[in-house]
């Protein structure tokens, strides 16, 4: 693709646009909105902020994405855990609940979508590569146990805060004796339901005769019951007069035009948190939009992804919303539902818009612990129990870096874990790199090939010495075969020639050449020669541009084998021509 | 070596000191001596620092480091790099010429020893990787450039200020109209002598039936001529009272006893400075030290280094001196005088307290510009001009860091060079090791051989896709892979087995082994069986105890030629299975 295809996808597939289609994603959409009207209030509530922001970065970022995005089934919108991040990030400047904490999280969304969109066009979407799979699951298991704590407090009527699991422990159990019992009573019924709609609901209606999928897909409009029949019982039994927490009023109109405010300092305390939210935000949406579209064959560009979730988060910022990215849960049932196109997105879009003028009014008296029920079913299944021993198993350095991401991020808050996180992973493969595996190698007897001396036996020469390097050599760890090799010589005292067995060796960077040539030098001084063997193509053609080759006390070989046959035969000659001559005639040569 | 040994290397050399290695050690301390008196006063007034002070650096450290670090050869002491590094780091917290400045320079000496004593314990020397090869040179480059600038003032007899490259210049030219002409007369005359002395006296020695070693070692002595001579002409001619900046009066004592300030708010400032300045130190005193090692098959011990030189900059705080390492050129003399052991570094020690002791009135003399045009001798040596000609051949990513470091140096000063350098080749190698080589490989024709397809004509399936990758697989390029997959599939309509070569994977981390599990669901949606072939020893231990291996679609294969044939028989098999009847009746089957 290229021009303006390449930043416009939805040319792509607007152009075969026909009435099947838009019945598919007619059909995906009126399912999703249903799904989304309860989250996006939740969600929104959990980060702090008024009930109808979460309405309103529903609509036009839904839109923005529909036009910029490559998915074709990934449903944008309000998440769970940058929700969280929001709140941590624009609590860092302001109160919840004030008007500067609502300008703070539309700062967030303009920084987070800019930073997207220069990510996208600088094609810079290999930094997210930082965070590792490990680090990722850490910080969300930890982040779905806060929001689930933060949760509780709606569910017992009582007031509790903090960011972190400790602070949210301390204030919910002093508080615990304010317990409020209506509302725990509808907190309970509605965790209770939501989480028997969740797995025994559809196994019923599949026993009722549904299809299996359709099932699934009602299953999903729990919430929306769930919202429903709270409603109905606050209104009907007067249960806001008896101190349940509502909603209250939201207010019926279009998603206002807000024009995020510009101050240097602001935006400086929230860039960094900005830049996080972006990159966690885009690495879970790419993931989920990779799964779906692998279902079809489809495939999604990930440069384009971070300018269609860019578009979304500017366009959030100018219609009172606050950060948004790809959903998980809401995309698999977009995509469950028939999806085709993401005009469904814009469906779906105009669907919260009939919510947001409409049934705002209905919405009044929907008690906040329903909405909180909502929000720890959804995220209990973040909570990723069966990875850590997996993880373990595989990989001990691995486990404790997402263990470290997951007690930091408890302990310390969303953004130390993230970058607590990255660091570790990025140290460990550090000093992973800086000790690649190398080993000694010698010949298999009758054969041409060599293997490590530990592990078989071989035929080696004290003359010559052969090291496999099982790595490209990179300035990480040019160092360390610098070391390796010079240690080798010292150890072995009749060693005349060493040859660097290359044939795992992908790449030699301009630090690890000046090490080769630094070695080469010592090894000369020492009267060793250095040889090399088995050399990629490539990499043999980025030595040839240097002054290696020239300088190198030994050869290049093709082969090990004849690597090491020839080293042999020369320290034999080198033997022979250095024999006093009084031995040339006991042995008759003379 | 275990236990006391191994941090006290002197045990190893100390028990076989003979009358004979006391001999060498004595010539050689001698003629480092000679060597290090002017470099010491002249690099601790590059250093904004009393001229004493370099004299007490070049004590006490230099028994430390004989009696902790690894180098037979190594000379500690005061060098040019590290000495520019203090000014600029004691310059952002006090004035050069203050009580403050000293105080903050002897912080920074044992904020660097405890640095790197710590690096020592925790085996932390693989950090230093973090600056390679180009990253260093650039920044040597860049501060030999401004310590020369630096020194100019003192030639002209004019005063200039400034840590990089453009405040230099800006200050210089102001002042150029208020040159002093008896000084520059000095000033050019003794750098004109010392470059004569480089480069022409050997020869003349030579010549003249001296051997080339000895000739060699006197030229070395050429600064001591210049201090002489210079002093001589300066009481001789009055020329301090026409305006001759002298050294001025040094104090004759033994190094004082200081006590490094403890204030968390100055060890705050300084810490990112004393880290970089130990890094550096570090990584140019390890490279001089295994250069010198390797000559006689000895070995230095780089994380035993770190408590040599880190203990020598902890002797250094508490003994009135300033940042230390070791130094390349005068370690070079030590060697070539014939130092055997670290002893000549305590008799060095020795003959400088000498100096400190009774030579210094003699000093009070010496015109400074004499000092100045040591200090440019010296370090133009550091200004290397071929390697960015080298490292532009042989890596343009390379070069780019190179020139980015000298560049930012020059312009912005040492600390951000440094981190600016590190960054950059971080960036890079991370964009590199996102992007791994891989390649689609094929058939060579009547051969066992598999190919890539680009490069080679080669035989293929449309129903078969094998990707070789040339890479390790870790969570840096697991993402991309994903990417790399899908888009193979999405474009390989009729694709029904998908091999991965994995011949030149070394390892895969939990990261990666989630994408393979991820891959191999989304091929299996998409009615792909994905396959591995010729995977290493170690890589199969570890992939056994994931659950890759028992939800793999297809299967694991010894030998990249058996994954493919078998792919092609299995993808005839469906083939024919999946034919209508009537074609099978057209064939004669039925």
């Amino acid at each position: 693709m290229t021009g303006v295809a390449r930043y416009l996808p939805m040319l792509g597939w607007a152009r075969a646009y026909d009435r099947s289609t838009l019945t598919s994603d007619l059909v995906a959409a009126a399912i999703v909105t249903v799904m989304l009207i309860p989250q996006s209030l939740a969600y929104a509530m959990l980060a702090g902020l008024p009930p109808e922001v979460g309405l309103y970065a529903s609509i036009a970022p839904l839109i923005a994405y529909a036009i910029f995005g490559t998915s074709r089934a990934l449903a944008v919108g309000p998440v769970a855990v940058i929700s969280l991040m929001t709140l941590a990030a624009a609590g860092s400047v302001a109160s919840p609940g004030t008007a500067e904490f609502v300008a703070a999280a539309l700062v967030l969304a303009l920084l987070s979508g800019l930073i997207l969109l220069l990510m996208g066009v600088l094609r810079l979407g290999f930094l997210a590569n930082l965070l590792s799979h490990p680090v990722v699951s850490g910080f969300i298991t930890a982040s779905g146990i806060i929001i689930a704590f933060s949760q509780f407090k709606s569910i017992l009527g009582v007031s509790a805060s903090g960011e972190t699991l400790p602070e949210l422990i301390d204030t919910l159990v002093g508080n615990l004796p304010a317990t409020h019992l209506p509302t725990l009573a509808i907190g309970v019924a509605a965790t209770a339901f939501l989480f028997w709609v969740r797995k025994g609901l559809k196994p019923l209606l599949v026993r009722a005769g549904m299809a299996p999928r359709p099932a699934d897909l009602l299953a999903k409009t729990g919430p929306i019951a769930a919202v429903a029949a709270s409603t109905l019982a606050v209104v009907a039994l007067g249960l806001e007069e008896a101190g349940v927490k509502v909603v209250g009023e939201i207010p019926q109109s279009l998603p206002p035009f807000t024009v995020p405010l510009f101050d240097a300092e602001l935006w400086g305390r929230l860039a960094i948190p900005a830049l996080l939210l972006s990159v966690i935000g885009f690495v879970e949406s790419v993931s989920v939009a990779q799964t779906l579209a692998a279902k079809k064959r489809q495939r999604i560009d990930p440069d384009q992804e971070l300018i269609g979730l860019g578009s979304a988060n500017v366009a959030a910022a100018f219609t009172g919303g606050y950060p948004v990215t790809g959903g998980f849960a809401r995309s698999v049932v977009n995509f469950d539902a028939g999806a085709e196109t993401p005009a469904a997105g814009v469906f779906t879009a105009g669907g919260i818009l009939v919510a947001a003028l409409f049934l705002t009014p209905l919405l009044a008296s929907l008690p906040v612990a329903t909405l909180a029920a909502t929000i720890i079913v959804a995220v209990l299944s973040l909570v990723d129990l069966k990875s850590p021993a997996e993880i373990w198993r595989y990989s001990r350095t691995d486990f404790a870096a997402m263990m470290a991401t997951i007690f930091i991020t408890l302990i310390a808050g969303v953004e130390s874990g993230v970058i607590a996180g990255v660091g570790l992973s990025l140290a460990l493969f550090l000093w992973r790199a800086s000790r690649p595996h190398a080993a000694i190698v010698g010949r298999v007897p009758e054969t041409e090939h060599f293997r490590n001396v530990r592990r078989h036996k071989v035929f080696t020469d004290p003359r010559v010495l052969t090291i496999r390097i099982d790595e490209s050599l990179t300035y990480l760890n040019a160092r360390w075969l610098e070391e390796f090799v010079l240690e080798q010589v010292a150890e072995h005292e009749q060693l005349k020639h060493l040859v660097l067995m290359c044939s795992a060796v992908n790449a030699i960077d301009a630090s690890a050449l000046e090490s080769l040539e630094a070695i080469n030098h010592r090894l000369a001084d020492a009267g060793v020669s250095l040889h090399l063997s088995e050399v990629k193509g490539p990499v043999m053609d980025a030595l040839e541009r240097s002054h290696l080759l020239e300088n190198l006390g030994g050869k290049v070989w093709l082969s090990q084998n004849a690597a090491f046959d020839a080293a042999v035969a020369s320290a034999d000659r080198l033997e022979d021509a250095q024999r006093p001559p009084d031995l040339w005639l006991a042995r008759g040569l003379i």
